[in-house]
């Protein structure tokens, strides 16, 4: 084993280890009848104590086993790191999904530097579900086995699957471009958060169109498509880990065709 | 144990077994990369091979234990009986959901008679969940244990979660009518097929409005929604086991409300 691939042996134990730490957290919650939600914003944008529990014991981790490099996380201050490694989590993507008992929210977990993710991955912790990669290989466990993942070989939208959480997606303009995309899909699916990213990385699913998104709902999802063969960008045809707008695509010809529609 | 007593035990020993049955042949082939999904209507509506495996399995679990008894199935023909008792039965309700790899498709299995259904599971099979219950006693288990299920007791719209498969919902016109609850509702979620009705047995969700139901579809759902204590009828406020419209309602007081509003 080399030097690096010992570092990224390590890197991709920590990141399980904090996936770990996670689901206690977030299943120690879920679907409980006295779960709270307060509100963050005027609209229904609850943040619950698994939330705030899950991203503190995922902190606790990285502090012990990676405490030179960043966290960027959603509930609590940026941590700046001295080795150009950033940790990027969410403790649960989907929160309203997790408060009305839905299975499709997850942990997101990547390892990123200044070039975007390197390692990410997306947990689900009710179904016992996770799917992981990067940089080049990706995985999932569940239910049904470990298996290695790899994205479908869809190349016409006639053929495409196609998921959103919202059916409005962002701003009435950006939800004017989804749709002319959806117009084309073989069929389009609502609801289900990261969940779908997962499912595209795996080969079931071959586009997903997001827009509002943060840094750390989209840096995880990049790793795990690309390590499983996707695509991942902005509605720019650019990086999307800054957030924003994303455009996920199982093939190249696929996020091509997808891309010329949003921006037709 | 009384006679009616021992009668509902065995049943409900039938109802498990045809549920084990369909969870061995839906598992069989769910997120196979071979799946074929062949159309049976202009839209997409794919009917997989585990559709007609699973109903087949279901039917001769019933033929053995059950012979007198009707059945009442998607994928072939029905059986009348002589008993009075009618299995209602779909081996995945949300068969779009299930191509897609995602985890909120069910199979579906009610017992009836000519008032309607006494006893019904809503099953998962992946994550491992049954969701069950009637005529007064409502259960789950899943990857969290078993426990008793009871709906949630929210009286009003503004507190209410509201799910619904497609956004569209049916006709231009149910749509419209969906639109004014949503409008008032805490929270919307797309996208979960009989999930749904399961989630409001359990005490996460207070509201489902669907359209365009078949009676396999939802005879299932108002067992187990009843049996939890909550409500289900169509959309003019009768028995809704004939298909079509459908309103689940944790309470009576928020189906009153969510009633009016349809009907407004």
């Amino acid at each position: 084993m080399t030097h690096e691939d010992a570092e990224l042996a390590e890197l991709t134990a920590v990141a399980h280890a904090v996936a770990d730490a996670a689901r206690v957290e977030t299943l120690a919650h879920f679907r409980r009848p006295d779960l709270t939600a307060d509100s963050k914003t005027e609209d229904f944008d609850p943040v619950t104590v698994a939330d705030k529990g899950a991203e503190r014991a995922m902190r606790e981790v990285l502090a012990a086993r990676r405490p030179d490099d960043g966290i960027l996380g959603e509930e609590e201050a940026r941590v700046d790191g001295s080795t150009g490694l950033t940790w990027v989590i969410d403790p649960i993507d989907g929160t309203r999904g997790y408060v009305a008992g839905a299975p499709t929210w997850g942990v997101l977990i990547a390892l990123s530097n200044a070039d975007g993710p390197i390692f990410g991955i997306v947990d689900q912790p009710y179904i016992g579900e996770r799917f992981y990669g990067g940089p080049d290989r990706a995985y999932m466990t569940g239910p049904l086995g470990e298996r290695p993942m790899r994205v479908r070989s869809t190349r016409t939208l006639e053929e495409a699957i196609l998921f959103t959480t919202f059916p409005e997606v962002g701003t009435p303009e950006e939800g004017a471009a989804f749709h002319r995309v959806a117009a084309k899909a073989k069929l389009t699916r609502y609801g289900t958060d990261c969940y779908a990213y997962a499912l595209l990385a795996a080969g079931h699913v071959d586009l997903v169109i997001e827009a509002g998104l943060a840094p750390y709902d989209i840096h995880a999802p990049i790793a795990v498509i690309q390590a499983a063969g996707g695509v991942v960008t902005n509605w720019e045809g650019g990086p999307a880990h800054d957030g924003g707008r994303a455009l996920a695509a199982a093939t190249p010809e696929l996020h091509r065709l997808a891309l010329d529609l949003i921006n037709s």
